[in-house]
């Protein structure tokens, strides 16, 4: 953790073992700090796994070889490497990755293709293959470790350790979902963001593992931006070791599916919150809820034009309510909008309809409200029924000084 | 002129008269400020116009109005209102701009469709009519007044007063072109940006000059981005008097129709370069050069994805030689990009090629460059021919300090 918590912080959740993964920490020293920077999740045979990736066109070999490893939907082992993304680095980046992935298969006695890696922190310095080597092997002695050593581990500029559980009763088991996740800058929804991590007891097939996780990534990391940078190395992947002894989930037909479901997309939901929470610099948690859109894609377009505008999240910032940056925010998303049938709201206080101010507009209650840290911003489009929520963060000095002081 | 000059601010620059062109400023006071704040521009009988607008879907209703009147081609005068937008003022705004031309076109004695008027400053509250017809009534019996005068009266957050001339020898007569900009936050390329108007004592077709604007645009205004923030007010427009006595130019074929059209880029880009020099907060000038994209459109898309993102923005600000935000922004773009074809340079020196740092990469030479105020970043995809230029500034404490605390 790099520097006091966010105000928006939240304390670390109280998180239940999931049967079938072992977590242990190691120090491979990637950067030269005095903290465990490798995670290796050693995952029971039979675990299935799922995977939401970034859509980068410019993706890490992590990226690479996670994409390539999903479509046999099993798992052994999770790698994490903090401190260097090992993203732009040719041969030599997929080189190291190939390596850790031999490693743990030699020591578990898996397939390559059971080895999950995911790497986080600066890009273009390819990975140091004998730190990450040297760090396994640490990692394979070290006694196994709880939740809240594991998310220190994967973290790098957050400010806080982030993670969140649910739980469900699948086939008359109650199976708990336990998430981990690490984010803060270079967020921005396309399809997953950063690292997180999701590892539950209940027997899935991987298939429909990875059906749950698309659609709960649609409504949860798919709706949250910090400043618009989506990352190379973004990586979501879901785990289900089977222990809690379920007849498998294999569709949405089976007793229990809707149950896991709602599970997963309410934990996806606050996964993706702290990260929102932790976006670099953040003071305050902005609700976008954008409504009356032609559809619901272009509510989310809509929504993420807001979320992303430096001058709204300034504004915010500066508790100004200033309605008129949302207007420009939705006329420029080039999605449809008819400005004389257009509504916006701050909280519960409805402060233009119908393409103008409304009459006997008191700015009171706004300012009441945005003096306090969790946001609302309604839009409504008055156009159809498409809808969309997304979360994000204001934009303050916090960025800048983070992100103009960061070294390369 | 709100507060000191930007450091990359250049001096105001000699400008000729314009024949057929005459300047009137005054005090309509739409803010509770010490300054002209309403330019008058008459237009001798005859003169041309063109014009490029907002692409926003929520425009003001000066927008709404020029994009109509713009269908006629002739124009006899310009008002421009400094510190209220008169946008999304539904119809009280409407109101406000038909109050003003039917002033004007009685005064003047023309049609309606003859006055162009621009609005800028902020959203949300409609322009008061009182004020805009007094302030009318004082500009037209104010004297005429020079070019720099106009300037300062068009601007509102501008820290210096934009403008730029050319010639070209048109029919054997050496026309001029003197533009005036306005424009510093909200800055965003979307066809026009903020408020730009372009005056030439040229005899010109009104179909001929909207051509030859808009194809400028797509070179200057439609490249330059301060903050991905895209105004419901941009509007450039450009006059022609016809004063000069040449033989009208109506065809790529007419004699000094080459000349004009370069005199006119020429003058379009360094209005557009000036707005970014005056990007608040900004401290450098960034110049984004995109070649061996799949085509022009996909270089254009690649380039703006960089020049927005906070990431690489804050790393020139923090002369951060950061090369991997710009992989990450070249590959967030969304569009074609292969990771181990990319080649990255800033300034003159080559840092990453085929997917990786170049072997043995000096950053000596990067940093001496990035200390400089003009900085110059190359990304070459290595796929086809496609390339453009993108023109924008460093995201700094200054723009939040300036959008945290402008009031709305």
């Amino acid at each position: 953790m790099s520097s006091s918590p966010s105000p928006l912080a939240r304390p670390f959740p109280a998180l239940p073992p999931v049967s079938g993964v072992t977590l242990h920490v190691a120090r491979a020293q990637y950067k030269t700090w005095d903290r465990c920077d490798l995670t290796f999740v050693a995952l029971d045979a039979g675990t299935s796994v799922a995977g939401v990736l970034t859509q980068s066109r410019c993706p890490s070999p992590e990226v690479d070889w996670c994409r390539k490893a999903l479509v046999l939907g099993e798992a052994r082992a999770l790698v994490v490497n903090a401190g260097n993304a090992n993203a732009f680095t040719g041969h030599r980046g997929i080189a190291a990755v190939e390596a850790i992935a031999g490693r743990v298969a030699q020591h578990l006695g898996c397939q390559l293709s059971d080895v999950f890696v995911a790497s986080t922190g600066v890009i273009g310095v390819p990975l140091p293959i004998d730190k990450a080597e040297a760090g396994l092997d640490a990692a394979f002695a070290a006694p196994s470790c709880d939740w809240a050593e594991a998310t220190a581990a994967i973290g790098t500029t957050d400010t806080f350790p982030k993670a969140a559980m649910t739980q469900a009763v699948v086939d008359g088991r109650t199976v708990a979902l336990v998430g981990i996740i690490k984010g803060s800058g270079m967020v921005a929804p396309d399809m997953a963001t950063m690292l997180g991590f999701i590892f539950t007891d209940a027997a899935i097939a991987p298939g429909y593992l990875q059906a749950a996780l698309s659609a709960a990534n649609r409504t949860s990391f798919s709706c949250i931006t910090v400043d618009s940078d989506t990352s190379t190395s973004d990586t979501v992947l879901a785990f289900a070791t089977g222990k809690a002894g379920n007849a498998a989930l294999a569709s949405d037909d089976d007793a229990g599916a809707d149950a896991f479901r709602a599970a997963l997309n309410e934990l996806c939901l606050k996964l993706a919150h702290l990260v929102v929470r932790d976006g670099e610099g953040a003071t305050k948690f902005i609700c976008i809820d954008v409504t009356g859109a032609e559809s619901d894609r272009s509510a989310h377009r809509i929504g993420l034009s807001i979320a992303n505008s430096p001058l709204v999240k300034t504004a915010i910032a500066g508790q100004d309510a200033n309605w008129g940056r949302v207007v420009m925010a939705v006329g420029k998303a080039g999605e449809p909008a008819d400005r004389d049938k257009l509504a916006i709201r701050f909280g519960e206080t409805q402060v233009a309809a119908n393409g103008l101010a409304v009459i006997g507009y008191d700015e009171a209650p706004v300012a009441a409200h945005l003096k306090g840290d969790e946001i609302e911003i309604g839009v409504d489009l008055g156009l159809g029924s498409g809808r969309a929520t997304l979360w994000t963060c204001d934009l303050t000095h916090g960025y800048i000084s983070i992100n103009a002081d960061y070294r390369s």
